[in-house]
């Protein structure tokens, strides 16, 4: 430990956190976190006085952006009423909440049941979905993440669950869709192949076994790996015919983050069960949802749910989350992100021209990421899948070079992403990938 | 739907709940929540102006009591800053919880990894003690509870994973520890018995595979279900003898419940891990902590630690913790505890005088509960272990009588529980006890 007589404000930040606190997925040492001081719109201030665009919206959270204070305010108004109760209570907002959620959510899907963040919203939908089927194989997608808790992270298919993987959650059966911009296929034919893939899998694992077929509404972290066009209807269909939930994760893709309320709305289905969390509060109160249709729910009229947890339905982040909400909608978000998601791409799609490593950029809204490439004709990446350290070489210098020309965002593999809050405007994002598009030029020497 | 022209505020609060949202643990038809339209102190109040004693302190976590609005200031000062950064960005205030942590805590327990709730503790110290030890196996107590996530719901003893049982994550061996009301030992052969049989079950396991084992630092829901006098000391030294990680759960126990800041403190001795949530907070927001010896910790400082969450030490839950802690302090609340957990148990003992129902007593500080009994001489409990509700006619009809009394607490099974906020005074106690006195009355009466 230093000795703190000597420390600048922002250096004793560190120590303190350094001394006391444990870091997620990371080692101890060496890491090199930005002490946040304040943070205003699309950016993060430091205690040095430096400013960061955020251009991943916290971890594609933030979707309202930061320091909004219409959200402070209403979280001081419920904390002068009552900032808790148990779950076997209720409260004004819980009901408002719940309304809003119905109001928004298209189709049956009218019952809300609330949680603290995707993890638990998942496991409770798990759950939800064995114990309303009597069925118990739960379907999912491999590079799909769902969070960290043991149900979740087995469920899910990414590789954070590795190093757990003597340890995992049974009854997970994970499928291979296409990754469209590495797969040899046109767009007809992948999606036949993955539709037909699909129904075999499903009778090879026994249709009558399979609770559930859980999606994320778009694919976020793995690389924003879009699904076929016309994939998740065919699912839908399939799910029907064999009477298989279709579970839609929006932790990640719902509240405008894609340019509509879900992501699942851009690809004309309803879902039986939708799982929120992040932008529902944009981060502001930890706060997740599970919402279900009035068929499900009314299985448990007579019948005890046999699930919850000690902040279902926390009042204060009811309160958040019925402003988010209304933010949302008054200062019209979802048609911003639409908007500047057409325009995102756009401007990509010039970058394309300037730099040779871009391999492809996608983006659905402003859930994007550009992917690099050490060759654009055999499309070999310029990271590997779950690189380790010493793989991360080139792409490790593109993302110290973000982060020193004063962009947050995340740089994972060969991903380096572009989702920043809904509120962006045009400038600010000409802003970010300037950044990105000078970091880049690190890796167009690595081009082969 | 009721026409909402003719409702009262408390009717629509209700009918907007039932309209759209689920509740926990129950059949969604037949309950009859409280509407909560503020709390002050250990007071609930509802929509029609009726008063409820909280003699649960919600679900055994608003220990500052109801109201405190340090807690509203607190949060206000940090959302002025800042409400969200990721886990890889770090604020003043995480680091000073941390501090704050490691000076609570005692021996080596000086890093602090911030989570959302008690589930969430547990998930991360069951991968983290699997991780640092290299082993597979956690023991754990039948009985216990430690959250309804899959690997905290499995790792739990507690009746309520039995609606899960053929999907529980693996690796998980529950051990039986006496029920000192019910065994009929004496002390000494009790914790002689117990900690002879905990060795052989380690033997048979193998005490190489075995990672943990995990304890409630007190036991709660299950019916304040205290170890043999010795047993806690006994378990500390098998584990240093075996290599095996020793996490006690202070979720409920923790932050004064008991008497101590923490319940392990009345045992005199120091775990491996801490997992905590509830009082961290008082419930004022979710949180929760996962505190681990340095040792542990420094495991990596070179090695990624595999874990993680979005939400994980939350701003604004770093502040309300960092609040909540002070007005322990400030307020006294521990010496409360155990000064009312006192005069608690000295009032119940003259309780079981007017009550032939009444079997037994229990409390540490303010975690206790009576235990009903059909039969003094028998012990035949008034409900059974995991009551079904038709076998819960009587303990229902104590339960509803409280209520209508003027109560909010828990009745489970055969369990009434007194673990009301631990600023309550000896008049409060006087008011809470004269409720569940004439309650039990009921009670009484089926006496065989």
């Amino acid at each position: 430990m230093l000795d703190t007589q000597t420390l600048s404000e922002s250096q004793e930040v560190l120590q303190d956190n350094f001394d006391s606190t444990v870091f997620v997925w990371s080692k101890q040492k060496g890491i090199s976190p930005i002490a946040v001081k304040y943070a205003q719109g699309v950016y993060l201030y430091d205690y040095d006085g430096k400013r960061y665009i955020d251009f991943s919206s916290g971890l594609m959270n933030v979707n309202i952006g930061h320091g909004n204070q219409r959200i402070t305010e209403a979280v001081v108004r419920q904390m002068q009423e009552v900032s808790y109760v148990t779950p076997y209570c209720v409260t004004k907002v819980r009901g408002e909440l719940g309304k809003k959620m119905a109001e928004i959510c298209p189709g049956d899907l009218n019952k809300a049941y609330f949680t603290l963040c995707g993890a638990t919203s998942i496991e409770a939908a798990l759950k939800m979905a064995r114990s309303y089927t009597g069925r118990h194989k739960i379907l999912s997608r491999y590079q799909s993440y769902h969070g960290a808790t043991y149900g979740a992270l087995s469920v899910g298919g990414d590789p954070r669950k590795l190093p757990d993987d003597s340890q995992q959650s049974p009854n997970f059966v994970h499928i291979d869709i296409p990754y469209r911009y590495r797969w040899n296929h046109d767009e007809a034919s992948m999606l036949t192949d993955s539709v037909e893939q699909l129904e075999r899998i499903i009778s090879y694992e026994g249709p009558g076994n399979i609770a559930a077929f859980l999606l994320e509404g778009e694919s976020g972290t793995s690389g924003c790996l879009q699904y076929p066009v016309g994939y998740l209807k065919a699912v839908r269909e399939i799910c029907d015919k064999y009477g298989i939930l279709l579970i839609i994760d929006e932790v990640m893709s719902g509240f405008g983050r894609t340019g509509k309320w879900f992501g699942f709305e851009n690809h004309g289905i309803v879902p039986d069960m939708v799982t929120m969390a992040k932008g529902i509060t944009s981060g502001y109160l930890p706060f997740g949802c599970l919402m279900v249709t009035d068929k499900i729910a009314a299985r448990y009229n007579d019948t005890v749910l046999a699930t919850g947890m000690t902040y279902n339905a926390h009042p204060v982040g009811c309160a958040a989350a019925l402003e988010t909400l209304k933010i949302y909608e008054d200062d019209n978000l979802i048609e911003n992100a639409a908007e500047m998601g057409r325009y995102v791409a756009e401007q990509a799609e010039l970058m394309k021209t300037k730099h040779s490593c871009i391999g492809d950029f996608r983006t659905t809204g402003l859930l994007g990421c550009f992917e690099i490439v050490k060759n654009r004709n055999t499309k070999e990446p310029m990271a590997p899948f779950n690189a380790k350290p010493e793989e991360m070489a080139v792409m490790s210098k593109v993302g110290a070079k973000i982060k020193e020309l004063g962009m947050y965002t995340f740089v994972r593999w060969s991903y380096v992403f572009v989702a920043p809050p809904l509120i962006v405007t045009k400038e600010q994002i000409d802003e970010g990938l300037a950044i990105i598009s000078e970091a880049l030029t690190i890796a167009d020497a690595y081009v082969e």
